[in-house]
């Protein structure tokens, strides 16, 4: 079984509290509090998976893993507000390596008024960290309310960030618009435009025609498919004047009927898009 | 560093926000929500190290990784609501075994009412989870505010929860115990009585007399060192009516003040009391 797979398992471990609005399958879960919503999730950052030692920069790292969870809940139009970190540190493991990987989290954290409350260290035979973190908004956008005719909007042009560097977090920008606009969905692009926007459809059950010409790249075709990118992908209801926005981000495509499919319109012919990206199974 | 030593480290984070009641060292962050506290933790259950697979039945062992984070909220005080998987599975690894381990987490949550609200899963060398999980209250207990003078209760007989096996939840009991006497501190046994209350006295900076023969055993001495034990240790205001408690409860000592130091009393002399346990480094 893939790690799609283990979702749809888990995902079956249907929600018994009637204030839980969306459990395992977005990018965050989404639980109704007194006024307000609060949103979870976690995110694993794994050596030989994620990164590699070898002349890494370990404060770098700890930037990188902090900034995987908490664009996540951005993504969902929330703000983040907590974090917390579970660890596991192989016998060896240089203690100014691991000081750096905390101190890069602390920082991450500083910057964006986050607070470090909690979390777990233990032993393990592998370098690696779990990162969950806790957010809240008064509206929140989820990957599976796209309707046909939304308009498809990217925040920034694809490869732009270099591998190894976190990301900024937006959630003032996009708490803003997502008040001044009905986005019906969003996600960030953590695994490959050409899959996250998949798993928007996926979710939506809709297909998409993109327009090739409109894509930002920054390095070429490669960049659809370009892991840890982590620009905001978002749809907006058709009915909306989106002069302004497409002033501010890019338009690249609409959002069709499942029977469609997922398209991309390029030199005047539709090709089918092929889902390829970057699984960790 | 050994694990102790980087909790240290992390908590010099301090916290930004107003509403963080308390950060890294407790069993839970809380943090203040509208008209109740909420409260979050996070738990490493690693192959090699927390468990191993040979002979292993693998939803106990869900079970078992389930209850020892949920066992956190409870120690706090707290009811535990929503709870998150992060997976790390080695390729190769048997769909049936993984199956079974969330299966064990299923039911175990369903047999208390908590969601699973999310999570992640990815490739990794070793099998590890990191549960984390959220609870909420209107009263916490924390593990830093026992005062000399204080009665040292244990809920049940140390070591009679067979090793592999997953912990009874008892939030609803803890709640009606909160409730009904000014307990002072709490924590959960999950690296042995003696290191467990160690941590409580460090926190509050106190001494401890133990009575030696008031202690419940099930096989012996070695039950005080005994880890995953999850019998709840908690201490009392002085100046409560512990009659009815001490029938239902272990009364086994005193808090005492920090120069009085750490001591069993055996066949009428203090001994001091060596602090070993179970540190995963």
């Amino acid at each position: 079984m893939n790690e799609l797979q283990w979702i749809e398992y888990l995902k079956k471990a249907s929600p018994t509290h009637r204030d839980v609005i969306v459990g395992i399958g977005d990018d965050c879960a989404i639980v109704k509090g007194k006024g307000r919503y609060l949103l979870f999730t976690s995110d694993l950052f794994i050596e030989h998976v994620h990164f590699t030692r070898r002349g890494a920069d370990f404060k770098q790292l700890g930037k990188r893993a902090a900034s995987r969870a908490l664009s996540d809940i951005v993504a969902c139009g929330g703000v983040p507000k907590y974090l917390g970190i579970s660890a596991g540190i192989p016998k060896g493991t240089s203690a100014q390596h691991m000081r750096s990987l905390f101190t890069g989290i602390k920082e991450y954290c500083r910057k964006y008024k986050i607070d470090i409350v909690g979390g777990d260290t233990s032993q393990s035979s592998v370098l690696f960290l779990d990162i969950w973190a806790v957010g809240e908004t008064k509206k929140y956008v989820l990957r599976s309310t796209a309707v046909s005719g939304d308009y498809i909007f990217v925040t920034g042009p694809l490869g732009r960030l270099k591998f190894d560097q976190p990301c900024q977090l937006r959630a003032k920008e996009i708490q803003a618009l997502v008040k001044a606009y009905k986005v019906t969905s969003m996600i960030d692009i953590s695994d490959g435009f050409v899959l996250d926007l998949y798993r928007i459809l996926q979710a939506s059950r809709k297909g998409a025609l993109l327009w090739s010409e409109e894509i930002p790249l920054t390095r070429g075709k490669k960049d659809l498919y370009r892991g840890e990118d982590y620009e905001l992908l978002f749809t907006v209801d058709r009915r909306e004047n989106i002069a302004q926005l497409a002033k501010k981000y890019f338009l690249v495509g609409r959002i069709k009927n499942a029977a469609f499919g997922y398209k991309i319109a390029s030199g005047g012919k539709n090709e089918d898009v092929s889902v390829k990206g970057y699984l960790h199974f």
